[in-house]
């Protein structure tokens, strides 16, 4: 999956969804689709194009704002763990303080329930482990 | 629903939720709540207490933070077209830019799926049109 | 719709659950399959013979636990108004106090959210408005 | 929205789509897209391009088949139900037998439950009305 | 979390809650409540004081409808195993039968359909072993 | 669970609901009802002569097209993976191509988004690996 941009060709959908995808999660987000090219190829294309280079690179809102946006909705959907994850991590990445995340999915309890909010708080649990980050937050 | 605060008695959880619901959504907010008081009361108090006097009010995240999520909660959820028109709204109301509105609508399609993403840019074009924001965007 | 049941045969699924339907939901139940079977008379035949006729005539559980459950699930799951409607109004025609339909949806606020609440809510209060019941309760 | 294509120009994603949904849902299909186009034109595309010309236009997957295969997931899912009618309607398009929606919409009672179900089987008698299909099924 | 009460103070509304979750569920309850504290405090308190000191302390329906009614909507909404194991354990706690447990469940095959329902008498095998309780009941 | 059929006797719903479910998904499926039956009969048996034994025997919709539904609406509801694994399983067993199967669950990323396609494809993955599969489909 390693593309060579010519001097004059504009970039691409592809092009664009991977450089984003690595700004919005960085390593972690492109090996995750790297993987998934393995077995389904043209979905991993989908997820780059449409998700990374459409979506994602539109300007009118900023990252920060995008993975608040994406944390609420799959913790309130509540049956989307593992891309969840990623979007926990993905918005620590784009600058978002952990106690913005916790905030995010807390408020959940309202709108989706407190298991949604709960089973969403476990998935950050893990997310800020693995990035160091201690818990309660000061 | 009127309410009085003697000035020694500290804030409480229903002032603070009275306050913080017409700071985020303005006199139209409130009107909801009292027209359900009618019927539930207690209920509309706890909408009031827990919602905006306990959630809302908690200072880690941003009012517009807040509104983008909820909206890309609601949106995604899809199922709770009255709130939604809600929090679009609201969203407006606390300073979202009417783009930013549309974009985490449109966001949802990545991760609910086109139809949510329709369904919530339906209720867009209705709180627009009330509120004199002429669509397509600039 | 009518069905003779000959003195020796023993009640199939069928007569059950037509018998079982008005005894939850009295005349008003039994209408929505009847309007149902002139369109699908099939499906109707299997809303009668499995849901009415085999789980809710079942022994092991009142059918004022049944219908509070199934308050509870229609409201929290929040896209099947319709039917959410037909059982506020079957718990009430099987003895369930208004206070406790009402305290059910207020339940489900915090399993499924307060829209979940509040949009059961409505249903509740429309058809308490048609049975006469006076909101706010006592 | 018009569109011409070059001789020598490849057939572009948005093409595609536009072809692809008209072949889907004739005309009826690409005026929906078009209305939304004159609030939402971004979102407009990205309907046509991804829905219908990345994914609708794969050819490993029989029109019928994905018919059915959306008209079950909008039922199963049941908050969508303006695109359920488009999706019924599409799938009479395409082919699909009168029986074959209503099997397919009876079939999700199974797997999402009978209010889905019932809710779909709505649809469905709209949607056969406006096509002159008389119900019940001979 | 140890909360002594004064002679002279009224029962606050976190002290209202650990009682009323050590009513309904033991001291499980609370150990998932003090689990959860030691990563997110301020969410711990709100599940005693909302979930517990405000709604389930409300005197308008019996404990067991409660939890019947609580198993009832995580078994349909399919998506908060962890807490649907929680509550199938409290509505057994409060003194429903196992057989009333299963019947609700079962019924959920209904309104939610048949994997909801399956993937609930999953959880309750895993409670009933734990409590000792022998499938299938006599 | 061993039935036999005298001669004169019409097939009942439960024995021809076990020979659908064998059709359908081989010694496989009914090894899964068994198990099941073991803690819960009566579900079992409803399973077999609800499910299959009234919907899947219906007549009018190909088994084929049965199961590339079954597979959209779990992929899309996303909150039933075992049953997914199940009609996976079944649909490659009824004669639907490896590519279909995916093609539909791809598919699904339009009507219920990302998350729902990318969780169905790992069940994919799982069982075209148990059945031999090799991916990616050449």
């Amino acid at each position: 999956m390693t593309h060579f941009r010519h001097a004059a060709a504009p970039e691409g959908r592809y092009e664009r969804g991977s450089r984003m995808l690595t700004t919005v999660d960085g390593p972690a987000g492109l090996e995750v689709v790297e993987n998934l090219a393995k077995s389904f190829p043209d979905f991993a294309r989908y997820v780059l194009e449409f998700s990374f280079g459409d979506i994602y690179a539109r300007e009118s809102l900023g990252l920060r704002e995008r993975e608040l946006a994406t944390v609420a909705a799959l913790c309130a959907m509540g049956n989307a763990q593992p891309q969840l994850r990623v979007h926990v991590h993905a918005a620590l990445h784009v600058g978002c303080k952990p106690a913005e995340v916790v905030e995010v999915v807390m408020q959940m309890s309202v709108y989706a329930g407190f298991p949604a909010a709960l089973n969403g708080l476990s998935v950050v649990r893990e997310v800020f482990a693995e990035a160091g980050i201690q818990l309660p937050l000061a």
